[in-house]
C-alpha cells in the first residue's frame, strides 16, 4: 500500500494520476449501440455502464467485487448540542452496525456489498471547532492514511458511508467555506433538529468561519480545521480508489463536502466519483449545483452510513446487468432498423 | 378468476374495491419508528414499505412473489411511419423477450423477477385510428380480459410493462384528450423521431382528436377509440391487481397512459399504483402533474418494455430490506435518545 507522502505526491498533482480511458469508453458505447434497443434509451443507465468502462478499463465493466467502508468519528463540537450522550450514539451504531442490525447492513446484503465498519478515536472527540482547529495535521493524516489503506486493490465499486454525531456540522461548516456561501441557506436540520437545535448549529458554524476565515489552501487544512476524522478518512479513501481506477459512489452531504475539499487541488478529481443520492440537507444541493454533479436518486434521504450509496449500487447494478447480458441486433435476429428507425 | 363483467361492475363503482389499508399502515409505521435511525430519516424508502404494508395488509410487506407482464401489440397508426416493417420489430422483439436478450431479461433476473411476455393478435394491428376507432368493443374488452386474467393471485408486486411499435403515438393521443392539452406540447420523439417524423407523429394525432372529439365517458371508449391490445390489457392488470390487494409498478409513459383512462371513472383507482420512473417523453411528465405522481426514479429512460419498473421494484425491494430487517432500539441496545435527539 502506499503510504501518506504519497497521498501528499498525488496532491502536488502528480502526471500519474489516472484519468477516464475514453478507448474503453468508446469501445463500450460501441457495444450498446450493437444492443437490441433503440440507440440511446436506456439514457443514465448506458451512461453508467460506460462510465464504470472508462474507469475499469473493461469493455464488460463488472460489480463483482463491491465494497463499502464506512468511517465513524466523534466530534467535540456536538457538546453544543443538547443531545445529552452523543458520542455513545456513535459508538452504539458501530455496535449495531457490527451486529447487522443497521440499515446499511440489509443493503449490503441486498446488493451482495462485503461492509467494513471503521471507528476512528471514537473515545477521543475532536477539537470543538468553534473554539480552534478540530484536528492537528498528524492527526489528519493519519486519518486519511486509515481511510486510504482500507481500500482493496481487487475492489470493482467502491461505496462509502460515514457514522458521527454532529457531523452535518462539520459538513456545512466545511461547504460554506469551500464555496463561499451564507450558512442559514446552506445549514438543515441534520437527523432531527428543533428551531433552537438549528439556531445553535447556525451560530456554531458562524463563530467557527469568523475564527478560522473561509480560505483555506489545502484539503489536509480544511479537513483539520473544520472536518472530522471521518471526513479525513473518506478522503483518503477517495485518493486510493482513483489510484486503482475504482469508481466510487458518494454516500450524501458528509461524504460530499469531505469529497470536495479535494477541488481545492484539482477540479477534476472527482471525476471517478458518482453522487448516490440527493440528501434533504440543503447544503448538499448546494455543493452538488457548484460541483455541477448530478445525484443518481433522491429518495429524501438523510441517514448517511452509507444508505444511499448501496441503493444507487443496485442502479449501477442494473446497468451493468443490461451491459453485459443483453443480446445485440445480429445475435437476436432482430432488425436493426429498430435502432435508427423513425417510429411513431 | 373473474370475468369481464366483473370489470364492468367494478367500473360501475362496486362498493368492494379493496382500500389501502390504514391499520396495517399504521403499524408499520410505527414498527419504522421503532428501527434504530433517527425518524423519518430514510424519506420514501420508510414511505414505500408503509404503502405495501396498507395494500398487502401486513406489518411486514413481503417482495417475494414478483411478476412482470409485458403486453404487445401492434398498430395500425404505424403506417405513417417511415419505418418499413414496424409490425415484424414487434415481433421479433417478443421473440427476443422469450430468448432472455432483451434488458427486461436482464432486470428480471437481477430482481428476482418472474417474467411473463403476452403478444395480442401481433399479426393483426389495430385499425389506423385517424381515421376510425383503434378497435371494436369486443375486441377491447377481449384485450382487457387478457390482462385481467394474466395476474396471479399470490403476486405480491406486479411489474407492468408493454412493447409495441408506434404506441406513443397512442399514449399521446389518449393523454392530450384525457387532459385537454396542446398536441405539440405533449408529443415526444418515441424511440427515436427525426423532425419529419415529429412533424407527421402531430398530424396523426390532431386528424384523430379531430376526427373522434376529445370528449370520452368510459375507459373502455377511450382505450377502443384511441388505444391499443397492449394498453387495454394493461388496464385489466391493474383492476386485477386492485381486487386482489397487489401493489402495482407502472412503467413509463404508455404504461401511464393506459392506467390514466382509469381515472375517468375514479381519481382514486391508481392509489395502488406507483410510477416508477419518469420518462423523456413530455407527455410523462403532463401526465404526472395532472394525476399529481410522483416518479421513483429519473433515469432519462424511454424504451419501455418494463424496464424502468423493474429497477424501481429494487428500490422497493431495498425499502422492504430495511423495513423487515433492521434491528429496533431496544434489540440493539441502542438508546433512543438518536431518535428524538437535536443533533447539531
Amino acid at each position: 500500500m502506499l503510504e501518506v507522502t504519497d497521498i501528499e505526491s498525488f496532491f502536488k498533482g502528480d502526471t500519474n494520476i489516472p484519468q477516464f480511458d475514453h478507448y474503453f469508453a468508446n469501445q463500450a458505447k460501441a457495444h450498446q449501440n450493437k444492443l437490441t434497443k433503440p440507440e440511446g434509451s436506456l439514457g443514465k443507465l448506458e451512461d453508467f455502464a460506460i462510465w464504470m468502462a472508462g474507469w475499469q478499463r473493461k469493455i464488460n465493466p463488472s460489480m463483482d467485487n463491491a465494497y463499502c467502508l464506512i468511517f465513524a468519528g466523534n466530534h467535540g463540537v456536538a457538546t453544543h448540542g443538547i443531545s445529552a450522550y452523543p458520542s455513545d450514539i456513535t459508538a452504539q451504531m458501530v455496535e449495531n452496525f457490527k451486529n447487522g442490525g443497521a440499515a446499511i447492513n440489509q443493503l449490503c446484503h441486498l446488493a451482495d456489498i462485503k461492509l467494513s465498519v471503521i471507528p476512528i478515536d471514537l473515545d477521543k472527540p475532536t477539537n470543538d471547532f468553534s473554539k480552534g482547529a478540530a484536528m492537528g495535521p498528524e492527526e489528519t493524516k493519519r486519518a486519511m492514511q486509515v481511510g486510504f489503506d482500507a481500500v482493496s486493490s481487487d475492489c470493482d465499486l467502491l461505496v462509502l458511508g460515514e457514522m458521527g454525531i454532529s457531523n452535518t456540522t462539520s459538513a456545512t461548516a466545511i461547504s460554506c467555506a469551500l464555496f463561499n456561501q451564507p450558512v442559514e441557506a446552506w445549514t438543515g436540520i441534520g437527523s432531527g433538529l428543533d428551531y433552537n437545535g438549528f439556531s445553535t448549529k447556525v451560530s456554531v458554524i458562524k463563530a467557527a468561519l469568523k475564527l478560522h476565515g473561509q480560505k483555506f489552501q489545502s484539503t489536509e487544512n480544511i479537513l483539520a480545521t473544520l472536518g472530522g476524522r471521518e471526513m479525513a478518512a473518506i478522503v483518503g479513501s477517495i485518493i486510493a480508489a482513483r489510484l486503482l481506477r475504482i469508481p466510487v459512489l458518494l454516500d450524501g452531504f458528509i461524504c460530499t463536502a469531505a469529497a470536495a475539499t479535494l477541488t481545492i487541488f484539482d477540479k477534476q478529481i472527482l471525476d471517478h466519483c458518482k453522487i448516490s443520492h440527493l440528501s434533504t440537507e440543503p447544503g448538499h444541493f448546494g455543493i452538488l449545483s457548484c460541483l455541477d454533479k448530478k445525484p443518481i436518486l433522491d429518495l429524501n434521504l438523510r441517514l448517511g452510513e452509507g444508505s444511499g450509496a448501496a441503493i444507487a449500487s443496485l442502479i449501477i447494478k442494473s446497468s451493468l446487468a443490461i451491459h453485459n447480458g443483453m443480446a445485440t441486433f445480429s445475435a437476436a435476429g432482430v432488425s436493426e432498423k429498430i435502432k435508427h428507425a423513425s417510429i411513431v
